[in-house]
Protein backbone atom coordinates (compact mmCIF):
# COMPACT_ATOMS: atom_id res chain seq x y z
CA UNK A 1 0.00 0.00 0.00
CA UNK A 2 3.02 2.21 0.58
CA UNK A 3 4.81 3.31 -2.47
CA UNK A 4 8.88 4.34 -3.15
CA UNK A 5 11.30 5.36 -0.33
CA UNK A 6 8.70 4.58 2.66
CA UNK A 7 7.59 1.57 1.22
CA UNK A 8 11.47 0.49 0.97
CA UNK A 9 12.09 1.48 4.59
CA UNK A 10 9.52 -0.04 6.16
CA UNK A 11 10.29 -3.43 3.94
CA UNK A 12 13.85 -3.38 5.37
CA UNK A 13 12.68 -2.67 8.92
CA UNK A 14 10.35 -5.80 8.51
CA UNK A 15 13.43 -7.61 8.20
CA UNK A 16 14.64 -7.26 11.73
CA UNK A 17 14.28 -9.74 14.46
CA UNK A 18 11.25 -8.81 16.77
CA UNK A 19 9.81 -6.16 14.52
CA UNK A 20 6.49 -6.98 12.65
CA UNK A 21 4.80 -5.43 9.87
CA UNK A 22 2.72 -3.19 12.24
CA UNK A 23 5.75 -1.92 14.31
CA UNK A 24 7.86 -1.59 11.10
CA UNK A 25 4.90 1.11 9.72
CA UNK A 26 5.27 2.94 13.11
CA UNK A 27 9.18 2.92 13.33
CA UNK A 28 8.90 4.50 9.64
CA UNK A 29 6.46 7.16 10.61
CA UNK A 30 8.75 7.94 13.44
CA UNK A 31 11.47 8.13 11.36
CA UNK A 32 9.55 10.34 8.89
CA UNK A 33 8.44 13.06 11.83
CA UNK A 34 11.93 12.49 13.31
CA UNK A 35 14.81 15.38 13.33
CA UNK A 36 17.13 14.29 9.96
CA UNK A 37 20.46 14.07 12.06
CA UNK A 38 18.92 12.14 14.76
CA UNK A 39 17.95 9.64 11.62
CA UNK A 40 21.39 9.98 10.30
CA UNK A 41 23.06 9.26 13.27
CA UNK A 42 20.78 6.22 13.78
CA UNK A 43 21.89 4.92 9.88
CA UNK A 44 25.89 6.32 10.54
CA UNK A 45 25.67 3.43 13.30
CA UNK A 46 24.33 0.37 11.40
CA UNK A 47 27.41 1.64 8.67
CA UNK A 48 30.23 1.71 11.73
CA UNK A 49 29.15 -1.18 13.38
CA UNK A 50 29.64 -3.48 9.93
CA UNK A 51 33.11 -1.99 9.17
CA UNK A 52 34.32 -1.56 12.35
CA UNK A 53 33.33 -4.37 14.95
CA UNK A 54 34.87 -8.10 14.49
CA UNK A 55 35.40 -10.35 16.90
CA UNK A 56 39.12 -10.63 19.62
CA UNK A 57 41.59 -13.19 18.10
CA UNK A 58 41.92 -14.37 21.46
CA UNK A 59 38.18 -15.24 23.05
CA UNK A 60 35.94 -14.05 19.95
CA UNK A 61 33.77 -11.84 21.94
CA UNK A 62 32.82 -9.19 19.86
CA UNK A 63 35.80 -5.97 19.75
CA UNK A 64 36.96 -3.13 17.55
CA UNK A 65 40.41 -4.21 18.11
CA UNK A 66 42.66 -7.25 17.46
CA UNK A 67 42.12 -7.71 21.35
CA UNK A 68 38.75 -7.44 23.26
CA UNK A 69 38.66 -4.80 26.34
CA UNK A 70 38.37 -7.83 28.81
CA UNK A 71 41.51 -9.98 27.12
CA UNK A 72 43.59 -6.96 26.91
CA UNK A 73 42.23 -6.23 30.71
CA UNK A 74 45.93 -6.79 33.09
CA UNK A 75 43.74 -6.82 36.32
CA UNK A 76 41.78 -9.63 35.43
CA UNK A 77 43.09 -13.51 35.83
CA UNK A 78 44.19 -16.13 33.31
CA UNK A 79 43.15 -18.88 35.46
CA UNK A 80 39.60 -18.97 34.80
CA UNK A 81 37.56 -19.67 31.56
CA UNK A 82 34.37 -19.05 31.58
CA UNK A 83 32.57 -20.44 28.16
CA UNK A 84 29.45 -18.76 26.99
CA UNK A 85 27.73 -19.29 23.78
CA UNK A 86 27.36 -15.51 22.56
CA UNK A 87 28.87 -12.14 22.78
CA UNK A 88 25.66 -10.79 24.63
CA UNK A 89 26.52 -13.82 27.56
CA UNK A 90 29.61 -12.57 28.14
CA UNK A 91 27.75 -9.02 29.17
CA UNK A 92 25.16 -10.99 30.96
CA UNK A 93 28.44 -12.24 33.22
CA UNK A 94 29.97 -9.40 33.33
CA UNK A 95 27.01 -7.50 34.61
CA UNK A 96 26.97 -10.09 37.62
CA UNK A 97 30.23 -8.48 38.72
CA UNK A 98 31.27 -11.78 39.83
CA UNK A 99 33.68 -13.58 37.50
CA UNK A 100 37.26 -11.41 37.46
CA UNK A 101 38.79 -14.04 34.67
CA UNK A 102 38.74 -14.56 30.56
CA UNK A 103 35.78 -15.77 28.27
CA UNK A 104 35.65 -18.30 25.46
CA UNK A 105 33.10 -17.26 22.92
CA UNK A 106 31.67 -20.13 21.21
CA UNK A 107 29.48 -19.31 18.69
CA UNK A 108 26.64 -21.22 19.20
CA UNK A 109 25.95 -24.62 20.54
CA UNK A 110 26.17 -28.36 19.52
CA UNK A 111 22.75 -28.81 17.49
CA UNK A 112 22.14 -31.71 15.31
CA UNK A 113 18.81 -30.93 14.46
CA UNK A 114 20.42 -27.52 12.25
CA UNK A 115 23.29 -29.36 11.67
CA UNK A 116 25.62 -27.51 14.08
CA UNK A 117 28.34 -30.05 15.44
CA UNK A 118 31.49 -29.24 17.43
CA UNK A 119 33.58 -28.64 14.43
CA UNK A 120 31.63 -25.33 13.95
CA UNK A 121 31.91 -23.69 17.54
CA UNK A 122 35.38 -21.90 18.16
CA UNK A 123 36.03 -25.70 20.29
CA UNK A 124 39.25 -26.42 18.63
CA UNK A 125 40.67 -22.53 19.74
CA UNK A 126 39.47 -23.20 23.24
CA UNK A 127 41.82 -26.33 23.38
CA UNK A 128 44.96 -24.45 22.25
CA UNK A 129 44.35 -21.71 24.83
CA UNK A 130 43.66 -24.83 27.36
CA UNK A 131 47.01 -25.98 25.83
CA UNK A 132 49.12 -23.11 27.14
CA UNK A 133 48.50 -24.36 30.71
CA UNK A 134 47.55 -21.16 32.27
CA UNK A 135 43.47 -22.44 33.34
CA UNK A 136 43.02 -23.83 36.46
CA UNK A 137 39.17 -23.86 35.89
CA UNK A 138 37.00 -23.98 33.10
CA UNK A 139 33.78 -22.72 33.65
CA UNK A 140 30.81 -23.86 31.54
CA UNK A 141 28.08 -21.25 31.21
CA UNK A 142 26.37 -22.02 27.92
CA UNK A 143 22.37 -22.37 27.83
CA UNK A 144 20.92 -24.13 30.22
CA UNK A 145 18.49 -25.84 27.54
CA UNK A 146 18.91 -29.03 25.74
CA UNK A 147 21.48 -27.68 23.12
CA UNK A 148 23.72 -26.10 25.69
CA UNK A 149 23.63 -28.79 28.06
CA UNK A 150 24.61 -31.18 25.30
CA UNK A 151 27.72 -28.76 24.66
CA UNK A 152 28.91 -28.61 28.17
CA UNK A 153 28.73 -31.84 28.57
CA UNK A 154 31.31 -32.76 25.09
CA UNK A 155 33.47 -29.98 26.55
CA UNK A 156 33.78 -31.20 30.13
CA UNK A 157 34.71 -34.99 28.13
CA UNK A 158 37.28 -32.91 26.26
CA UNK A 159 38.80 -31.01 29.22
CA UNK A 160 38.18 -32.99 32.27
CA UNK A 161 41.56 -35.60 31.36
CA UNK A 162 43.44 -32.40 30.73
CA UNK A 163 43.70 -31.93 34.41
CA UNK A 164 41.29 -28.88 34.24
CA UNK A 165 38.36 -28.31 37.41
CA UNK A 166 35.47 -27.92 34.61
CA UNK A 167 32.26 -26.45 36.60
CA UNK A 168 28.82 -25.93 35.12
CA UNK A 169 26.53 -22.68 36.51
CA UNK A 170 24.31 -23.58 38.81
CA UNK A 171 20.62 -24.43 37.93
CA UNK A 172 17.31 -23.68 39.85
CA UNK A 173 15.03 -21.33 40.62
CA UNK A 174 15.59 -17.75 39.53
CA UNK A 175 16.01 -15.18 42.10
CA UNK A 176 12.45 -13.35 42.69
CA UNK A 177 10.92 -16.32 41.06
CA UNK A 178 7.62 -18.17 42.41
CA UNK A 179 7.72 -21.67 43.66
CA UNK A 180 4.26 -22.23 42.09
CA UNK A 181 5.01 -21.08 38.53
CA UNK A 182 8.50 -22.70 38.57
CA UNK A 183 8.33 -25.95 35.69
CA UNK A 184 8.93 -29.83 36.97
CA UNK A 185 12.61 -29.34 35.61
CA UNK A 186 13.84 -26.59 36.83
CA UNK A 187 12.83 -27.37 40.52
CA UNK A 188 13.68 -31.07 40.28
CA UNK A 189 17.25 -29.06 39.37
CA UNK A 190 16.84 -26.86 42.76
CA UNK A 191 15.92 -30.26 44.90
CA UNK A 192 19.09 -31.66 43.37
CA UNK A 193 21.50 -29.16 43.79
CA UNK A 194 19.94 -27.71 47.30
CA UNK A 195 22.41 -26.74 49.89
CA UNK A 196 22.87 -27.07 53.84
CA UNK A 197 22.33 -24.05 55.39
CA UNK A 198 25.32 -23.55 58.11
CA UNK B 1 28.69 -2.80 28.88
CA UNK B 2 29.00 -2.72 25.40
CA UNK B 3 31.38 -0.26 24.13
CA UNK B 4 31.89 2.08 20.50
CA UNK B 5 30.01 1.89 17.88
CA UNK B 6 28.46 -1.49 18.77
CA UNK B 7 27.14 0.52 21.99
CA UNK B 8 25.97 3.86 19.62
CA UNK B 9 24.19 1.28 17.68
CA UNK B 10 22.08 -0.49 20.49
CA UNK B 11 21.38 3.16 21.90
CA UNK B 12 20.21 4.63 18.63
CA UNK B 13 17.88 1.95 17.75
CA UNK B 14 16.61 2.05 21.49
CA UNK B 15 14.97 5.48 20.73
CA UNK B 16 13.12 4.07 17.97
CA UNK B 17 9.52 3.09 19.57
CA UNK B 18 8.64 -0.48 20.53
CA UNK B 19 12.02 -1.43 20.67
CA UNK B 20 13.63 -2.01 24.42
CA UNK B 21 17.20 -2.21 25.59
CA UNK B 22 16.93 -5.94 24.78
CA UNK B 23 15.07 -5.73 21.12
CA UNK B 24 17.87 -3.01 20.45
CA UNK B 25 20.81 -5.28 21.67
CA UNK B 26 19.45 -8.67 19.45
CA UNK B 27 18.71 -6.53 16.36
CA UNK B 28 22.22 -5.36 16.82
CA UNK B 29 24.09 -8.63 17.26
CA UNK B 30 21.66 -9.13 14.44
CA UNK B 31 22.88 -6.27 11.86
CA UNK B 32 26.77 -7.65 13.28
CA UNK B 33 26.08 -10.82 11.71
CA UNK B 34 23.90 -9.85 8.30
CA UNK B 35 25.18 -9.38 4.80
CA UNK B 36 27.10 -6.00 4.73
CA UNK B 37 24.86 -5.09 1.61
CA UNK B 38 21.54 -5.69 3.44
CA UNK B 39 22.56 -3.35 6.17
CA UNK B 40 23.91 -0.84 3.15
CA UNK B 41 20.35 -0.94 2.32
CA UNK B 42 18.65 -0.65 5.29
CA UNK B 43 20.76 3.14 6.20
CA UNK B 44 20.06 4.20 2.85
CA UNK B 45 16.21 3.36 2.86
CA UNK B 46 16.65 5.64 6.60
CA UNK B 47 17.97 8.55 4.62
CA UNK B 48 16.21 8.37 0.98
CA UNK B 49 12.96 8.20 3.50
CA UNK B 50 14.38 11.94 4.94
CA UNK B 51 15.47 13.18 1.17
CA UNK B 52 12.56 12.09 -0.47
CA UNK B 53 9.31 11.72 1.79
CA UNK B 54 6.75 15.30 2.22
CA UNK B 55 3.42 15.90 2.35
CA UNK B 56 1.15 16.05 -0.35
CA UNK B 57 0.12 19.93 -0.83
CA UNK B 58 -3.31 19.06 -1.30
CA UNK B 59 -4.82 16.43 1.12
CA UNK B 60 -1.18 16.21 3.46
CA UNK B 61 -0.82 12.32 3.08
CA UNK B 62 2.60 11.32 2.92
CA UNK B 63 4.02 11.92 -0.50
CA UNK B 64 7.34 11.86 -2.67
CA UNK B 65 5.67 14.42 -5.34
CA UNK B 66 4.00 17.63 -4.38
CA UNK B 67 0.32 15.78 -5.17
CA UNK B 68 0.06 12.35 -3.65
CA UNK B 69 -1.20 8.99 -5.70
CA UNK B 70 -4.72 9.26 -4.38
CA UNK B 71 -4.93 13.39 -5.02
CA UNK B 72 -3.22 12.42 -8.68
CA UNK B 73 -5.60 9.80 -9.05
CA UNK B 74 -8.11 11.25 -12.13
CA UNK B 75 -10.71 7.88 -11.34
CA UNK B 76 -10.97 9.04 -7.95
CA UNK B 77 -14.26 11.94 -7.14
CA UNK B 78 -13.55 14.78 -5.49
CA UNK B 79 -17.29 14.55 -3.88
CA UNK B 80 -16.52 12.63 -0.73
CA UNK B 81 -13.67 13.90 0.98
CA UNK B 82 -12.30 11.31 4.07
CA UNK B 83 -10.86 13.17 6.98
CA UNK B 84 -8.52 11.03 8.77
CA UNK B 85 -5.59 12.14 11.92
CA UNK B 86 -2.47 10.38 10.25
CA UNK B 87 -1.30 9.18 7.08
CA UNK B 88 -1.16 5.56 8.48
CA UNK B 89 -5.43 5.71 8.54
CA UNK B 90 -5.66 6.39 4.98
CA UNK B 91 -3.77 2.76 4.73
CA UNK B 92 -6.06 1.73 6.52
CA UNK B 93 -9.52 2.98 5.10
CA UNK B 94 -7.79 2.03 1.15
CA UNK B 95 -7.04 -1.40 2.43
CA UNK B 96 -10.69 -1.48 2.89
CA UNK B 97 -11.14 -1.00 -0.93
CA UNK B 98 -14.82 0.88 -0.13
CA UNK B 99 -13.95 4.18 -0.53
CA UNK B 100 -13.20 6.17 -4.10
CA UNK B 101 -13.03 9.81 -3.02
CA UNK B 102 -10.15 11.97 -1.59
CA UNK B 103 -8.72 12.10 1.78
CA UNK B 104 -7.80 14.98 4.21
CA UNK B 105 -4.80 14.53 6.56
CA UNK B 106 -5.54 16.59 9.43
CA UNK B 107 -1.55 15.88 11.43
CA UNK B 108 -3.45 14.56 14.89
CA UNK B 109 -6.40 14.85 16.83
CA UNK B 110 -7.86 17.73 19.11
CA UNK B 111 -5.77 17.20 22.76
CA UNK B 112 -6.28 20.05 25.32
CA UNK B 113 -4.42 18.23 27.65
CA UNK B 114 -1.48 17.80 25.39
CA UNK B 115 -1.88 21.00 24.23
CA UNK B 116 -3.24 20.26 20.83
CA UNK B 117 -5.90 22.63 19.52
CA UNK B 118 -7.87 23.30 16.22
CA UNK B 119 -5.08 25.70 15.00
CA UNK B 120 -2.32 22.83 15.14
CA UNK B 121 -4.29 20.69 13.03
CA UNK B 122 -4.66 21.07 9.40
CA UNK B 123 -8.59 21.86 9.70
CA UNK B 124 -7.79 25.89 8.05
CA UNK B 125 -6.83 23.84 4.83
CA UNK B 126 -9.61 21.64 4.84
CA UNK B 127 -12.13 24.58 4.73
CA UNK B 128 -10.25 25.71 1.75
CA UNK B 129 -10.78 23.26 -0.09
CA UNK B 130 -14.45 22.73 0.72
CA UNK B 131 -14.96 26.33 -0.14
CA UNK B 132 -13.99 25.24 -3.55
CA UNK B 133 -17.72 23.88 -3.54
CA UNK B 134 -16.85 20.67 -5.17
CA UNK B 135 -17.65 18.79 -2.00
CA UNK B 136 -20.99 17.00 -1.04
CA UNK B 137 -19.91 14.90 1.71
CA UNK B 138 -17.08 15.27 4.80
CA UNK B 139 -16.69 11.26 5.99
CA UNK B 140 -15.16 11.43 9.65
CA UNK B 141 -12.78 8.72 9.85
CA UNK B 142 -10.65 9.95 13.22
CA UNK B 143 -10.13 7.88 15.53
CA UNK B 144 -13.21 6.06 18.03
CA UNK B 145 -11.21 7.61 20.96
CA UNK B 146 -11.96 10.74 23.18
CA UNK B 147 -9.99 13.09 21.06
CA UNK B 148 -11.10 11.59 17.95
CA UNK B 149 -14.62 12.25 19.19
CA UNK B 150 -13.74 15.88 20.09
CA UNK B 151 -12.30 15.93 16.73
CA UNK B 152 -15.35 14.99 14.56
CA UNK B 153 -17.82 17.03 16.79
CA UNK B 154 -16.07 19.88 15.95
CA UNK B 155 -15.90 19.67 12.65
CA UNK B 156 -18.95 18.83 12.24
CA UNK B 157 -19.95 22.24 13.95
CA UNK B 158 -17.66 23.95 11.80
CA UNK B 159 -19.22 22.37 8.06
CA UNK B 160 -22.36 21.05 8.33
CA UNK B 161 -23.77 25.03 8.28
CA UNK B 162 -21.69 24.95 4.71
CA UNK B 163 -24.73 23.05 3.59
CA UNK B 164 -22.33 19.90 3.38
CA UNK B 165 -22.99 16.19 4.34
CA UNK B 166 -20.99 15.24 7.39
CA UNK B 167 -21.17 11.38 8.05
CA UNK B 168 -19.19 9.55 10.95
CA UNK B 169 -17.86 6.17 10.92
CA UNK B 170 -19.94 3.66 12.44
CA UNK B 171 -19.13 2.36 16.11
CA UNK B 172 -20.03 -1.15 16.72
CA UNK B 173 -18.80 -4.72 17.70
CA UNK B 174 -15.77 -5.53 15.38
CA UNK B 175 -15.98 -8.59 13.48
CA UNK B 176 -14.70 -11.72 14.25
CA UNK B 177 -15.31 -10.32 17.75
CA UNK B 178 -16.56 -11.49 20.98
CA UNK B 179 -19.65 -10.02 22.43
CA UNK B 180 -18.76 -11.49 25.67
CA UNK B 181 -15.48 -9.61 25.71
CA UNK B 182 -16.58 -6.35 24.06
CA UNK B 183 -16.37 -3.20 26.41
CA UNK B 184 -19.17 -1.62 27.65
CA UNK B 185 -19.34 1.55 25.48
CA UNK B 186 -18.51 -0.49 22.13
CA UNK B 187 -21.86 -2.57 23.57
CA UNK B 188 -23.59 -0.13 23.87
CA UNK B 189 -22.97 2.45 20.59
CA UNK B 190 -23.63 -1.07 18.68
CA UNK B 191 -27.04 -1.44 20.79
CA UNK B 192 -27.53 2.67 19.70
CA UNK B 193 -26.76 1.75 16.09
CA UNK B 194 -28.55 -1.01 15.68
CA UNK B 195 -30.14 -1.77 11.63
CA UNK B 196 -33.36 -3.55 11.49
CA UNK B 197 -32.92 -6.63 9.31
CA UNK B 198 -35.64 -6.83 6.14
Amino acid sequence: MYEGALADLIEELGRLPGIGPKGAQRIAFHILSADTHDIDKLADALKRVKQLVRVCEICFNVSEEDRCRICRDPRRTDENICVVEESKDVIAVERTGEFRGRYHVLGGAINPLEGIGPDNLRIRELMTRLQAGETKELILATDPNTEGEATATYLALLVKPMGITVSRLASGLPVGGDLEYADEITLGRAFEGRRVLD
